[in-house]
């Protein structure tokens, strides 16, 4: 067998010696702005899945650019060596970059930015999300196959482009291709370490539904002299609407929101508690100090174990300089909830439009816009890769890697865990201060060419 | 004397000879574009006011263009006679033109439209506000000069540049020069018509006082999925604060809101009574049904003698095309609560600043930006001016004028008031399908011709 000791030492030395150029390759792919949920930025994402199509073609993987309805989808394979098989998952898009004025250069030139402390960082949107977690995988795959002709095990890469804008060509694509795309494990490069010297597998990720809501009141802007009290104004009765989704005790008030949300398992509970997470810091370092969600959790479990309610956007009437004394004919607003356990999505996007409708005068109407859903999605870790995957990363970076939970959403677990039947080891190297969706993102040096030592490694493990 | 019926005939007939001239002056003023809050629009402000103060200088007035830290201020004086003398207010500047791909022609090339019915109206960016309004008082006076050579009372005339844009160079214009411009009726052309057959004397004018609220939360825009439930957002903290401004009955909830704030007296509320206003059709204009503010009263009271508050704009988070689940650092609303009788705009605001302060979380911040503040007014009709005009209007349009309220505020009533001790009959000729401040603005040339009339009239009856 290739796998040997003596292989992966050479590999992860390859990996330290050519960091510069696994850097310019990033920064190659960081200045495409694959802004996906911007109509006006649908060339950027074609040209980043073609770019990454060709990188992997360049490595000798047979690697395609998959046309969907929406943005496309690059799909790579080597299928070498009898070993078990793994499919890897990313995302070429990214958020947006504004406020743009926020930014302390161009979110789309990246650079490396040293730290007081000789530290370094690369800055860009999409550094840390999910360009450069994608391409510590990719560059594992580069060095073991520069250094060895070959990779441990058949691998097959599958790039998305619309993470970050609902990902609705992604569940059809994985069915029409089941076939081609199915393995024996799933790997995800998009998630975080416990902290920074501590990596971890994330075994729990909330899901995810959204929806934006448009009440509509009068046929046109009204001046509120005139009309002032008389007519509906669409910002109150939305304004109802968004504070009504809240009791008191910050439970989400919903009928029939918590249907599937058990208590936090013991076992789960113990091994959180050994965490030592701390709640200050955790808060602290954006600024804040109070654990704003239900009354009755740690902050750790209202990030991890419990569901939200949260208002990502809302806008109407006049917000521009000055002042307006308008009664606008609309008002909007952009409403996510993260759910967890065997919450239902379809189910809560039904509660929530009746609870939305309930709150609509009759001379009003209300337009609901069905953006992303997806249940939340628990791994069972005794299967004999995540105890693998963990040896691989203890040995990088010498502290045992810990499982952990993540408040955020992959939709792309549930419907590879749905629809391939497969369990998924999501290991990632993002850190907390890494301002993912906001100005000046940034991913650690230290982060990016360790991940790739790391992935190098758990290829090791999983093909021995 | 010299306003014998016999001079009023004269003048009114003099009016109607001279239509075609008058309507030619009114457009030499209408292609002034003198948008006030735009800075690039200062010098056509000021070429506004100098027209109108050569204008009136060939009708013999002393005039001259003040100027002011703002725009400046057009004064005129005619002191002739020994009756008992008036005030005339308008304002020559007007709301930007925008958006302008929604006006049919140019907003600043006035022309004459005429309807299927065979009826005309003079379209034009200020046709209605205040331009062609003000006109009216203007070529009564100039009718009256040129038929009998002189005007029936002692006349002056102010015309303000900022009335569009805060008015901050008004009251203490008015403070300065209290001397020279106190008279003893005041005269303002910048109302409405009860309908489109019935004149109204507008004896009560809503107050306002408006506010921007920013609420800060985190130290920057945070993922709703790592942060979410855990880190306060500021759209729910903002959105909990517009909710509870009001109760489910349609009141304010502010503490002290009320103060000041008596039922409709008896008087009016039988006047008003037999208005026979039309709620549906009101509402069912612009597309509504149903009453949206307290339930206790009409639409009509709602509107013309209870207090408001409406959230004018509001904004916060990411509201773009697509999703973005993002929890944002500040939202913002910018709130306006129209006033009644004696309510305190600075009393209010500081309520409300409290009530603000008392629902947001000890680790978010709110910060306020004062915007206008002003008194209602409510003029005791039984001074003899009133019934004077009443009359005038009545002879000219044949119908008993109404005295109505109006839901919009005219701050420069509570300054005439306040610093010149004055009462002020507000008497106009818009009618509510004027789109005022919106495109394709206009003023029926019915409106012109008998508003011209109605002054000359009203002139006559207060000399007498």
């Amino acid at each position: 067998m290739p796998e040997t000791s003596a292989d992966l030492d050479r590999v992860l030395s390859r990996i330290d010696a050519d960091l510069d150029q696994s850097i310019e390759r990033l920064f190659a792919t960081l200045r495409i702005p694959s802004v996906s949920t911007d109509p006006a930025h649908a060339a950027d994402c074609r040209a980043a899945a073609e770019w990454h199509a060709a990188d992997l073609a360049s490595m000798g993987f047979e690697a395609s650019v998959r046309s969907t309805p929406g943005q496309p989808i690059v799909v790579g394979h080597r299928r070498e060596g009898s070993g078990p098989s793994a499919l890897f998952y990313g995302h070429y898009d990214v958020q947006p970059a504004d406020p743009l004025e926020l930014w302390e250069a161009d979110p789309f030139e990246p650079r490396i930015v040293t730290r007081p402390d000789g530290t370094k960082e690369i800055r860009a949107r999409g550094a840390a999300d999910d360009k450069g977690q994608l391409m510590t995988f990719v560059e594992a795959c580069r060095a073991w196959i520069a250094e060895t002709g070959r990779l441990p095990l058949p691998v097959t890469i599958l790039l998305e482009g619309e993470e970050e804008s609902g990902g609705a060509s992604l569940p059809p694509f994985l069915e029409e291709h089941a076939d081609e795309l199915r393995a024996d494990i799933g790997l995800i490069c998009d998630t975080g370490m416990w902290d920074r010297d501590t990596p971890a597998i994330t075994t729990m990720l909330r899901g995810m539904v959204s929806e934006e809501v448009t009440v509509h009141a009068a046929n046109r802007d009204l001046h509120s002299g005139f009309y002032g009290a008389a007519a509906a104004n669409p910002n109150r009765v939305l304004a109802r609407v968004l504070a009504d989704l809240h009791d008191a005790e910050g439970r989400v008030t919903i009928p029939g929101f918590y249907d599937g949300v058990p208590e936090l398992p013991e076992r789960l509970r113990a091994e959180w508690g050994g965490l030592g997470f701390d709640t200050a810091g955790f808060l602290g370092e954006v600024g804040l100090s109070l654990p704003a969600g239900e009354r009755a959790y740690s902050a750790l479990e209202q990030t991890w174990s419990r569901p939200t309610a949260e208002i990502n956007g809302m806008v109407g009437g006049y917000t521009g300089p000055g002042f307006k004394t308008v009664i606008p004919a609309e008002a909007r607003a952009k409403i996510s909830f993260r759910l967890v356990f065997d919450q239902d999505p379809i189910a809560i996007r039904e509660a929530f439009r009746a609870f939305v409708r309930a709150r609509v005068p009759a001379d009003c109407s209300v337009e609901f816009h069905a953006f992303g859903a997806a249940r939340a999605v628990a791994f069972d870790t005794t299967a004999p890769a995540f105890a693998k995957a963990r040896q691989a990363l203890t040995d990088e970076w010498g502290r045992a890697a810990a499982y952990i939970g993540c408040g955020g959403s992959i939709p792309v677990n549930i419907h590879i865990k749905e629809t391939l039947g497969m369990d998924v080891v999501n290991v990632g190297f993002g850190l907390t201060d890494d301002r993912l969706h906001s100005p000046n993102e940034k991913y650690d040096l230290r982060s990016f060419h360790k991940g790739a030592r790391s992935w190098a490694r758990i290829l090791a493990e999983l093909a021995g």
